[in-house]
């Protein structure tokens, strides 16, 4: 690719959220060096998603542009887990299992990255060889005030929840890495940022080596899931991989709200703000169809990680499914829904299975919800219903279904 | 010594703050078995003083008792020192000058202690050896809320001081030392309470090595210095060390306040409690000199760290002083001053040297305070004055000298 500085300047900001400092950014770019752009991996989960794709897809523009991605390993810390038992999300992991998960990791990047600009250090290289002294050291350059202005550990403090002392060190061990492969631009998601200052920091200063000219950052925003609400992360199980086949994928896309089509295309797609833009504003003057849309959503993501053909493939083989020629799995019905408010006077309490369905317009009367529940007709997400006073809890995302057709996603 | 288990108790808890917990420490003591009585020494200050005797003194009870002392060096610490360069309290320090103050200290110790029943460590013995995958696993056993809750910490976090990850590790590796050296009970001053407990801890739980039985804890108050208003230390420049000369450690104990005499006789000497509180009643009710009281206590103490003679040489030197046959220091100013309270409205502002020196009652008059001042009389601490209007911030335990006989010092 041959851009003036603006031109790729103005694709590197495209859908980021900060460059930390865009001066020092323009001036490595015009250093016409090969820069090396960091990425920290996290061992534990080895399927790439969108979410992760979000970042991975800046990472190879930057390899268009010459340069080379850098991916740190962080089996050092994945190893560590939390032997307090504390934390479910953290597992200990064994070295096979990084070893597995690593593998698995190189197999689905190079559907986006270019192999033959990509470095991949394990942390534990450097990490391991540190020795007490040199921990102290490093530990000394923060103090506890500035570890507990990271977002998450002043929240958890604030609720008295515990945080371990050894967690302090994650991002002094995360930070040294950009010394140890020294650095020049490190990319990650808005929850990262405090990791990524603190990199920079340490190169600044210059601990254990000689001050290194600081990375520049660059945060992403956080995609949300299939579910709409929360992030997309594999134990919420509302991911969509990027191995998945071309059918799983379009028909997981289709099953996203309509409400955050507007950032999948954002995130995921090579569209451009305007057509974007185009297309949200033909929806809401219902000139396009929101389904129609999600097919064009779909049909891009599936053409990037598989092929054009696939996606044309992928997008009959949705259309299929609503003349019933296969079994339907719960994406379908999702793909289905329509989006329903929960009323005020159902929320944060348990409601009667058939109170819900009738409230929510699944059912016209009471007593055909008693009978739709108990004639088996009734599912929330993927459990059926039997008993028509057996307590719901209604929640933003839950799917209610009545039969093959009536379905509702609450919002 | 063969006393009962009752006996043995009773002389272990003598002018101790606490012992946690009693109980454990009754079966320790009934096991029969020769104990491990551990002592962290801070290798940045060679020269052994008073305040360090209290605990020493204790640990030598042990040792007669049938146990072993185990005298940590916290080189591992102590060499680290703090790169911020933010606390000037703890400066790093080399190899050479470790070797070289625990050779002292060596040499010091043994005024006191028995050598055959001391074993000496480096902490850098265990510290430096353990893999950053260990620390993280050691940093994982306490909670940052825990590490904030002790003392000193806390104040300065609500001051918004800046305390280093690094700081926050100490406790951890003092405490580790505790398994290294399989302890059975640890002693400090009260304001090593925190850390004494995390030593406990580690060895309960047991972390890189299998659980042990944990150490029982005894806790020393705080011995104030030769100013009697702060703790005794080094630096403050208000301490007696233990291998002073006789005449130099009778000057100095001649100089401390009365008010804390109680606690140097407590403290510092083997006269039981009845005998001392017999002595300071006989004191209030003016049947016994404060400055004999005094005399009383320099020869117990002389007699302890060199021999009933040099007591009786010190004491006698110390009464040639007041012929003025030699040149008179400040501490024997100290030892003739009477105790003057700083009148409220005096206090926490600066107060001309004239008008100080008047309203103490060190000159009859405004005028002749004025003259004396003029004529080079009065001194503040070593600091001879000269002008009347000088501002003077008249604070606690500061010396006021009119001439050779009028000394006061302010309460």
């Amino acid at each position: 690719m041959k851009l003036s500085i603006d031109e790729q300047l103005a694709r590197i900001r495209a859908h980021t959220v900060e460059i930390i400092p865009e001066e020092e950014l323009v001036r490595k770019l015009r250093s016409g060096r090969p820069l090396r752009v960091k990425l920290g991996v996290d061992p534990t989960g080895p399927d790439i998603h969108l979410g992760h794709a979000v970042v991975l897809r800046k990472l190879r523009l930057f390899q268009d542009l010459g340069h080379v991605a850098v991916l740190i390993i962080g089996d050092f810390t994945g190893m560590i887990g939390d032997p307090s038992g504390r934390s479910e999300g953290r597992p200990q992991l064994t070295r096979e299992q990084v070893d597995k998960n690593v593998a698995t990791y190189r197999e689905q990047v190079f559907a986006i990255l270019d192999p033959e600009k990509t470095e991949f250090h394990y942390n534990s290289e450097w990490c391991s060889k540190l020795t007490p002294e040199q921990i102290l050291r490093l530990a000394s350059t923060h103090t506890v005030a500035q570890m507990l202005a990271r977002d998450d550990f002043e929240q958890r403090y604030k609720a008295e929840q515990p945080i371990s002392i050894h967690e302090l060190l994650y991002p002094i061990f995360q930070g040294y890495d950009s010394v140890a492969i020294r650095s020049d631009i490190e990319l990650g998601g808005t929850e990262q940022k405090f990791n990524l200052l603190v990199g920079r920091e340490l190169q600044r200063i210059g601990v254990l080596e000689p001050p290194q000219k600081p990375q520049c950052i660059i945060t992403f925003p956080i995609l949300v899931g299939t579910d709409g609400v929360r992030r997309m992360g594999k134990s919420l199980g509302n991911y969509i991989g990027v191995t998945e086949s071309p059918d799983d994928m379009f028909g997981k896309i289709m099953s996203i709200p309509d409400s955050v089509m507007g950032d999948f295309f954002t995130l995921c797609t090579d569209l451009s703000n305007d057509e974007i833009t185009a297309m949200l504003a033909q929806m809401r003057a219902e000139e396009l169809n929101p389904r129609d849309a999600k097919r064009r959503l779909a049909k891009e993501i599936v053409s990037f990680y598989h092929s054009a053909e696939a996606a044309e493939g992928a997008d009959e083989t949705f259309l299929r499914v609503f003349s019933g020629s296969r079994e339907q799995t719960l994406e379908d019905y999702a793909a289905l829904a329509d989006e329903v408010a929960i009323p005020e006077d159902l929320r944060g309490r348990p409601v009667w299975a058939s109170t819900a369905i009738h409230q929510l317009g699944l059912a016209k009367t009471k007593s055909e919800a008693t009978r739709l529940v108990k004639a088996g007709a009734v599912h929330v997400n993927e459990r059926q219903l039997s008993d028509p006073q057996e307590g719901i809890g209604l929640e933003a995302g839950m799917l209610l279904r009545v039969g093959k057709r009536r379905v509702a996603r609450l919002v």
